[in-house]
């Protein structure tokens, strides 16, 4: 809770970069999931490190619990302020502070997009892979151990940050690692702020590998009679080491519901969106391979594009496939799913997922990084319904008991906010009362992002 | 320290499994590098994790260190009995539990080394790839975050585990995630575990990622007339994406050593070993632009091999170079430096280190994963001469300050140790009181690995 002191204390801080306007308390309540909103007592605006570490002195000392906060993209209600307290937003700290071609890195303020940093990237000939679909924060990403469309080949956000500056919950700031790319100098706090969501430290500051535009870029879209046949066309490709750059699944629903929203006209059955990169020779070499082992499994009429124009077309559509599949039902928002199962497994895993939901009254669809073993059912569900929520929890429920039967997870990429800790015990037994017991240690007053995580 | 009443209950746990001969607790006292000699009171040999958590609570209830051992070829004292106590030796748990093709994956017992991994791995078609040059054990390797000649293109320790299970200090027994490749689910125990130096739990198990044996592989001997010939071409090779799966340095003294260690001619001037894997056309792709950089940095005759029989002599020179170097003064043992620094400035750091040993009375010689920016400075020093280990630390203390002001690491591979405790606060600050914090969480009474690390 925000006491009036606290608020006087931090008001005196920020001055205007602090609101208590109903407009920015809701808006910070809510990310694009279903789970209620939630607000803060209020919201500040840092601009520096050094503010956050002020703000979390000023917190620490109140008991104050405060609740990072990026663009709010975040889908199992990681920012929801459930004991009130302070919604930090980072979006003030979006400077790319320095692009290093030649270490091939760079470090930008917790604030900036993964499509702003790009944006600084690209005129340079460089880019960051990472792709959660959302235009999300660099700062958020991390936090949520994100990966995307680009993880099969270049990783998710834990092979791809080399180095954190953090506020902790007491104000101290750490930076947890140089720039080397590789060092066995004590634990590994970088990999430990990776995926914790705000509970432990925020994140203000990254140093992010970055990557050489491919000589050649080649994209395809393939459209196959079953999800048997797309899914094990990424399998058996993954398994004989073609280093696809993305592949991506979406079943005939979600084709639908992009075909309409883009006014496209892709067959309506499950497409693999497949992208290489490489050398031209390396590029045409592997997809050469994978038409050939789609072939195998029944792959119709592959549509290529080489042309930026014509790649950036073709994404865009499977990008805001989300926001497409939600226009099918106006005023809906999304459950989504997020299970990973290891690749053997993935077809029997996506199957039996879809024998449940033919059996659910609920509209759903399926899309998926099916190259990691990853995949979202989305269920355009009504926030009002309690019934329709119950169901697609209880289906989700029984994706996730199949999953972890399979070794699998819970989540290959949201994360576990407050919509999946029912799941992490399930999951890893007595091993979350070790993550409890690092929670302790580094916030004793559980005021980072309490209720998250653990 | 080990007290009769707990060391009689770990005899009636372990019966002839328990050893306090003087042979025994001489070999648990000493690994590779040239710290002292520091056996502990007994050596016990566990069979499975669950007499490991048997060991761990006797140990726990009766205060007694407990140091766990995989085949002793670290290099910076992490096994000495500082405080005496148990050394937990695991090389009778080397069983290969699972090899599974399809999920690109093996689990193994802590105490199998990579060689015998790769053992079974190999007549299947597929392969480990972390190679630290010693035969060492997959828990010693995860346990110090090793890496090694593949790192540049497979990546460390830290990017080839899937998932560990672990004994903690007072023998409870977590397993920090499934087998997904990729998981939100909570805290990164996998990664906090590994680079943790048996100080915050006790490797048994691990999952690893396994890779097909590559289509084409060819090596290459680069010899140049200066060392900075020799890494500009790693730099450039690496800044321009060529997936080179090995590019190893060794300055002509230690092309001296092999050349004389195995009866070899190579041209005694720095030299790069490298290695290409893929299709046989991207393998020849790789090696021509290559060798096509090194033209510009002035590269002499180059020798390939692409037979299996023809790469393995040539790589076991490499991997043998640490012994080969020692051979040139018999009785010596190796100080062994292990900076790591931001490509663009490896260059410069190693052209003022050989600078600084040009000035020393001491033999040294480097080699390095230069394509990592990693290079190991080795000193052949007198283990009985205070002033050659004098000497040889304060050469590598200017190492470490130079790598540090590069924003590089006191050791990329090697780990902290006995050897590194004082470098860890130059390059972590702050960070290494929120080490001791998890530390003090997991193992509040210090009995894993005492005085490592934190």
């Amino acid at each position: 809770m925000l006491t009036p002191t606290a608020l006087a204390e931090l008001r005196g801080q920020l001055g205007e970069r602090l609101s208590t306007s109903e407009t920015e308390l809701q808006r910070h309540g809510r990310d694009e999931s279903y789970h209620p909103v939630t607000p803060p007592d209020a919201v500040v605006y840092p601009e520096s490190t050094d503010e956050v570490a002020h703000i979390a002195r000023t917190c620490h000392a109140h008991g104050v619990p405060m609740i990072p906060f990026g663009i709010g993209s975040s889908l199992e209600g990681h920012i929801a302020a459930i004991d009130g307290g302070v919604s930090i937003d980072l979006s003030r700290m979006n400077r790319v502070l320095a692009v290093r071609p030649d270490d091939l890195d760079a470090t930008a303020q917790a604030g900036v997009t993964r499509r702003r940093l790009n944006g600084v990237l690209e005129p340079q000939g460089y880019f960051f892979p990472v792709d959660p679909g959302a235009d999300a924060t660099l700062g958020g990403m991390a936090a949520t151990r994100a990966s995307g469309t680009t993880t099969v080949r270049y990783g998710s956000m834990r092979d791809n940050v080399l180095s954190l500056v953090a506020v902790l919950a007491d104000g101290r700031v750490i930076r947890t690692a140089g720039r080397a790319a590789k060092s066995s100098a004590g634990y590994d706090l970088t990999r430990l702020l990776i995926g914790s969501e705000g509970t432990l430290g925020i994140i203000t500051e990254l140093t992010v590998r970055i990557y050489g535009t491919p000589e050649a870029i080649s994209a395809a879209v393939c459209p196959f009679p079953t999800v048997e046949g797309a899914v094990t066309t990424v399998i058996r490709t993954i398994q004989l080491g073609i280093p696809i750059a993305r592949a991506e699944l979406l079943d005939e629903v979600a084709v639908d519901a992009v075909n309409r929203h883009h006014g496209l006209d892709y067959d309506v059955t499950p497409t693999l969106f497949l992208e290489f990169h490489g050398s031209p020779a390396s590029v045409q070499e592997q997809m050469e391979e994978v038409v050939g082992i789609g072939g195998e499994n029944s792959v119709g009429t592959v549509r290529t594009a080489t042309r930026a124009e014509d790649r950036n077309r073709l994404w865009r559509a499977r990008h805001e496939a989300l926001y497409a599949v939600l226009a099918l039902r106006p005023g809906s928002r999304g459950l989504i799913t997020d299970v990973c199962v290891p690749l053997s497994q993935l077809a029997t895993c996506i199957t039996e997922t879809r024998d449940d939901l033919a059996r659910s009254s609920l509209l759903a669809t399926i899309v998926g990084h099916v190259g990691d073993g990853n995949f979202h059912t989305v269920f355009m569900v009504d926030p009002d319904s309690r019934a329709e929520i119950e169901e697609a929890t209880e289906l989700n429920r029984r994706m996730v008991e199949r999953a972890l039967r399979m070794d699998g997870t819970c989540t290959g990429e949201h994360g576990i906010g407050l919509g999946k800790k029912d799941f992490l015990r399930a999951e890893h037994g007595e091993a979350v009362e070790v993550m409890r017991e690092v929670k302790r240690a580094l916030d004793p007053r559980n005021l980072l992002n309490p209720g998250k995580v653990v």
